[in-house]
């Protein structure tokens, strides 16, 4: 095999989103990748993730920053790229589901302001929630990578893997991407899923691998994800790897030498990139990940880490941080309860939250909104089926029905309220970018209008100007480096006439 | 295959060896380790490296620690265990060569004091140097590991490896080790050489590979190593592992899941040993490695990570930090011309300290004793062919003439007197092994000798009892974390009148 030209590996970069989203609590500001650009431009990727996911909550939020025009940069300064986003299917970017009408339009304002690839996946698994954003993609001509959310359950199989990629196919995705956020997918599923999909759909159904590096197994798996036939992998480069990133790019490029595979990627591009983030990132070390090193338990737990800390905080503000264990213990049974869904955005930080109140009050004693709207099918369709008696207490909780069509089906066009809410604000300039903008973050985004003038925020600091803050203390605007965007939600709990407050930071 | 009972692959433990060596500058103090011993002892490791490498150095020169009692006591806590050491050939543990009476004598304290496994390496390769200490190592009973230290040039080859696992199958050795102490060993090339070695030589010689975890890629290189038939490879524990260290020991376990390979280990056992050393990782925080990434460029300066550190603070001292990449770009040529020697130590120190008086002084004007001796033979044969020209210079300097013998031909008994020297000295108490202790590192030892009564003296600190040390304020006893022992060896250089003063550090 060495001696025939080798087979390409497309790679997907993800220094611009998912690797300052996983390692940098998703803080980095555009005038820190800027002079990154033209490398990446010219090294030879197959794409470049560089917006959606936690990205624009991160924009308005915390970096003043116009999401929009941050696409348009990207847009200029990759002229030779393919742009590549994460959307949550029918949650588009926000956290809850969004009427069809309101999914076109942010698809298509997506597609008109640069973006060129859009993976598009559902926490659930549940492609009735990925058919109308992935119909969307398709009517603007640009490419439509449906996702399957890796996850180990005594209910998914390979053959149920190879089933819902049968589903994205006849759905008209471009391509497939097997993301796997929590680092679970170790070498041999990586060979079985990729090879049962190639086998059973054809070679030509283009397969892309996404892994976290957490457990530390994972370069392996992607190696094993390309002998099985997968087209292209997504890593990050060196300097923004590892931890609760992902695999270094660099590394990818070596491993392959001489055995039959090669990326074509630039390395002298490559160490200049490099070079670049080495010297940006410790100007977030505020944000840094807490995660460091290599973490197995994530295998036992099937939590991921970032969700892990954000119910280590949860507890101590409860003055209950000793129980962690029992958290952590609970987790995959309220996970069980709720029919094996796998835990990414939003599903980890519901499933979580819940095992927390489990512990603290006593199981399903106190449900969470989102939990029992999880429970009643609010969010669609899990694997496996979901626990009667907590179903029963969270009808009676919610005061609503069980459902089983389409969670978005129950919505009625909203578009024109969307609009009309937004127009009122101050600041607003009235375009459809706004609007969409103020749909997904209704919180954030009238602040956000009001200051956008201001222009971006640069939320990192020169580490040799500023003393660093006393271990401990709390800086008013830090993340801990988990979560991408810290949006606390405060609940008031009252139980047995006992009153709780209970603060819950997504994941 | 994963029908059938899978084969067991067996696994060194580094964490109290070449892990701390690595990361925390061999500061490790046995205090630190003994609360781990029970369940390393358990967990079901082939051996537990332990002994041997920096260790004996860093025990009298910083820990005021007996290095025979440590050994004593790794003993009398893994009675289970197969305890491994690091040797390097006709060199033990110091940095010359030393006569074989001393070698036998060395080996047979080593064996008496617990020792089982006696990995064997020479920095050249160089078979005659191996041969005394394997034959000492066969008298006692004991495992002899014989090493190939793995590097890339032009003139090695699958073959070349073949033809050296050969020489030492033949000399008696009980095992293979590929040693990676940079961390070159990519994938396809594991696979290779330990295909060829199992086909040349058979299916029963046994290999074990070494890989530090630096580049990024050593892990999947285990993968292919394994699918190759690699019987051991070598971990270490996750909270000691990455950066210029190991691949992570639960990830190996977990990596082989359903594989058709298993390690047997017990995780609940490994994730103990994991929770200690990581809650003793901290206190050593001043020698951290101030490598945390990865770094690809290794790959092509094929300059291990230590060695660029040391490098740095040489040119720093000259006031030329600026010439770096120069450096850098001078260590491949130098190494060319001495006959492309594996960089490992000492050859790796050699090297480069003579590439950085290249680059400050012009090429080959000044010629270090230590160059000049491996360009004449007197640390033995060298693959290629060393330059000519360099060689007459090098006879220049030393005054000596060019040898092709084994170095350690040209010794004479020296065991009477390296006791008559020891006994001398004040605390020695007379024993074989402080006249080892001595004849090994003759600098160091009569004021250990003095102060060994003290006890040992543990140098990590609690993180929260002391300030962190102002950033760039040197602390006086405080390594970078890159050379194991930092003997600073000073050389006052004198170049068309002017006069330099050159300190060079062992990486």
């Amino acid at each position: 095999m060495t001696q025939n030209s080798p087979k390409k590996i497309e790679v997907t970069e993800l220094a611009l989103r998912d690797a300052h989203q996983s390692l940098l609590a998703t803080r980095m500001a555009m005038e820190d990748m800027v002079p990154a650009c033209e490398d990446i431009d010219k090294a030879g990727y197959w794409s470049v993730e560089c917006w959606g996911g936690a990205t624009f909550d991160a924009c308005i939020r915390f970096l003043n920053e116009d999401p929009w025009e941050r696409l348009r940069t990207f847009r200029k300064l990759l002229p030779n790229s393919r742009l590549q986003m994460l959307l949550r299917g029918q949650n588009l970017l926000g956290y809850r589901h969004y009427e069809d009408t309101v999914a076109d339009r942010f698809v298509e304002k997506a597609a008109a302001n640069g973006m060129d690839v859009f993976r598009v996946f559902d926490a659930l698994n549940d492609v009735r929630n990925l058919r109308r954003s992935i119909k969307a993609v398709k009517r603007t001509g640009k490419h439509a990578q449906g996702t399957i959310c890796y996850t180990v359950s005594p209910l998914h199989t390979v053959q149920g893997y190879v089933e819902l990629a049968e589903k994205l196919v006849d759905m008209g995705c471009d391509s497939l991407c097997i993301k796997d956020m929590a680092a679970l997918l170790k070498p041999q599923p990586a060979f079985d899923i990729v090879s049962a999909i190639k086998e059973s759909l054809g070679e030509e159904v283009r397969v892309h691998v996404h892994v976290h590096a957490t457990t530390g197994v994972t370069l392996v798996s992607l190696m094993k994800a390309i002998e099985a036939g997968a087209d292209a992998v997504d890593t990050a480069i060196s300097s923004l790897s590892l931890g609760p990133g992902h695999n270094p790019t660099e590394s990818l490029v070596e491993m392959l030498e001489d055995t039959g595979y090669t990326t074509g990627l630039d390395m002298q591009r490559l160490l200049r990139i490099k070079d670049h983030f080495a010297k940006v990132r410790p100007r977030y070390a505020e944000f840094l990940s807490n995660i460091t090193g290599v973490e197995t338990e994530i295998f036992d737990s099937q939590i991921p880490g970032g969700m892990i800390s954000n119910m280590e905080s949860q507890l101590k503000q409860q003055g209950a941080a000793d129980r962690i264990k029992e958290v952590l213990a609970e987790v995959p049974r309220v996970r069980a309860d709720a029919g094996y869904p796998p835990l990414v955005t939003p599903s980890s930080q519901i499933v979580g939250t819940q095992a927390v109140f489990n512990v603290l009050m006593g199981r399903y004693k106190v449900l969470t909104g989102e939990f029992a709207d999880l429970m009643l099918g609010y969010y669609g369709e899990t694997i496996g089926a979901r626990d009667r008696a907590v179903i029963e207490r969270a009808g009676q909780h919610a005061k609503k029905p069980t459902i089983t069509c389409r969670p978005a089906d129950l919505l009625t066009p909203e578009w024109d309220q969307l609009r009309a809410a937004a127009l009122n604000l101050e600041g607003c300039d009235g375009s459809d970018e706004d609007v969409l903008t103020h749909a997904m973050f209704p919180q954030v985004a009238p602040r956000f209008f009001k200051t956008r003038a201001q222009g971006p925020k640069n939320v990192g600091r020169d580490p040799n100007a500023a003393p660093a803050p006393a271990p401990g203390a709390a800086a008013p605007a830090a993340g801990n480096g988990q979560s991408p965007v810290r949006s606390a939600i405060s609940y008031e709990v009252k139980l047995n006439g006992r009153s709780h407050n209970v603060t819950v930071t997504p994941a």
